[in-house]
């Protein structure tokens, strides 16, 4: 096995481990009660249908690698997975998406309205996760990330509001800066940059500076969300989860698409334009092969795979500064690696 | 002016009153930022629509009952109207009603997916306001008043799977008992015992037992919804400011239906039944007016018009001896005169 290859393997280990131990904390919240068969079996689906864990790991890791105690963080970590899930749930529904996890969306297996439903209830579980940090880190801290879970979930909803509204608009002139910009908050704020501030709020009993954390989870969320896309129209179907092309399907304004869209003009650019401006049930198989084709023509793949090597060196240089005063660990280890890993997992 | 006329104006008063202190906390919680346009005026749209403010002259009533002054619930009363308004846009998609307030729904105006991400926002807001309960009332009371908010929101949303089950699965086998139990989960808990029991928390400063609390607010409760439902039938759309029949063309289980599914056999029956099972696009007017004329004919109009006066007697029963250690005051005879005005409303 390669270096790369090794370092790929132990860094999966070790979101397998973080990832059970988060599911174990966020199962305790999941009710046991009727009505089961509309509701709390719905609830619990996504969560049993696993993921990636990048979240939670992230939070505990943070935790460590800043001075604290894994089990400190598993409320927060168990909160933030809840509110993952219910933004999936909802997030499906929004998107008309068919699969995740491998797996038909809760929206395509109960139909919309049960599927809402059960998103709201994953949002009240998270307020009850977060309501125990109380009880074991004191009222002050436990309101601390109160206030950071609070300022992320806005931000994630600002986020997947702007995106909406691009593609309500049809928005067609957009750079690769809009696209860090909608990501930001998206993305990055509750995939890297909530847990790692929670992770050092805890670790750190709120001494350290958290702004240095917004950088470095920017850059590492973005060369998640940069790598995700890529994936969606490249990754193998079965082992990625999602349906393949499904973000050309539902009209994203991914990085190759933005890409394109600067790149073309004349019939391309009619082309990709006419292809944005459908709705999605109207976007045939043919059409996303053809776009698909023209990305790979004027060589917007290519671009976005550079483009995410680039935002990894960034990360690399935002974790240097961020952890310059963190002692060595293998939590910080791991944090390190995961920049490289961003760009290397195939699903 | 009739005597019950002029206990109906002083009622609508006062819950004016009341609803412009509690919109005034609300609207301190809705943010003037970016995206306005995909979201924040969204989120401020059905708040901005006014409403019957019976939740929060609840709450801020009956903390002044208590012994409480009217400031120390208004963050209360803000997170109840900011759930309020998250539920009603959810409903209004999971319904696909059309009217609400005398205005198109959210989802009408917006499409489904900003109406569910604007929804969303709503929930995040009012974890906002209650978590400025700490600074007003201190931590003990402010984590209690956390606790009833989640254990409300679980009941609501459980009750709302419940009905939302009951019309996908086509539930013809239903009981008076069986809506009762329904509306005790989707209405009574978040309408009328939630606010009653944050109300006597704060102004007793937990000194009182709230299961009292519960059998009143339960009745008063019930009572509110029949109105409801016979008015969502009877109503004066341009005054009530939802589409007439609109539980009809939703397949909704009102008491009526439940009375008629009772009553009939035969032809009538079966008609019901098919109806019923139809999809909501798929029911006519003329369909609509033909279960009306079958419950006229079948009394059941008249049924859930004494079901609701028994239920209102069992009220009042309950508010004596919830209040009987209460003092007198405008704020106890304001609870008390609610009884009668939840029949006796038009809108």
């Amino acid at each position: 096995m390669s270096e790369a290859g090794a370092t790929t393997a132990a860094v999966e280990d070790e979101l397998a481990r973080y990832g059970a131990m988060a599911r174990d904390a966020m199962h305790a919240y999941l009710p046991e009660a009727e009505p089961r068969r509309h509701l709390w079996s719905l609830v619990a689906e996504y969560p049993g249908r696993g993921g990636k864990a990048i979240r939670p790991a992230l939070c505990l890791a943070s935790t460590v690698a800043f001075g604290g105690e894994v089990e400190e963080a598993l409320p927060s970590a168990a909160a933030l997975e809840l509110l993952h899930n219910a933004f999936l749930v909802h997030d499906d529904v929004e998107d008309a998406s068919l699969l995740r996890r491998g797996q038909p969306t809760l929206h395509a297996e109960h139909g919309v309205p049960l599927a809402v439903n059960a998103g709201d209830a994953l949002v009240i579980l998270a307020g009850a996760a977060l309501r125990d940090n109380r009880r074991l880190l004191g009222t002050r801290l436990a309101t601390r990330i109160g206030d950071e879970f609070e300022l992320m979930a806005r931000r994630t909803i600002e986020g997947q509001a702007r995106e909406l509204g691009w593609r309500r608009d049809v928005a067609c002139d957009l750079e690769p800066d809009d696209y860090l910009d909608l990501i930001m908050h998206k993305t990055c704020w509750y995939t890297t940059i909530h847990p790692l501030r929670v992770g050092a709020l805890i670790g750190s009993f709120d001494r350290v500076d958290l702004d240095s954390l917004v950088r470095f989870g920017f850059y590492l969320g973005a060369a998640f969300q940069i790598q995700d896309d890529l994936l969606n129209l490249l990754g193998d179907e079965a082992k990625y989860g999602k349906e393949s092309c499904g973000d050309l399907y539902e009209g994203k304004r991914t990085l190759m698409v933005i890409h394109l869209l600067n790149e073309t003009n004349g019939k391309d650019r009619r082309a990709l334009e006419r292809f944005l401006a459908l709705e999605r049930p109207q976007r045939t198989a043919a059409d996303v092969a053809a776009i698909v084709e023209l990305m790979r023509h004027h060589g917007s793949l290519d671009f976005a795979q550079a483009f995410g090597q680039g935002i990894a060196e960034a990360a690399t240089d935002a974790f240097e500064a961020a952890f310059a005063e963190v002692p060595d660990s293998p939590e910080r280890h791991f944090l390190r690696d995961l920049i490289a890993w961003m760009l290397e997992r195939d699903a």
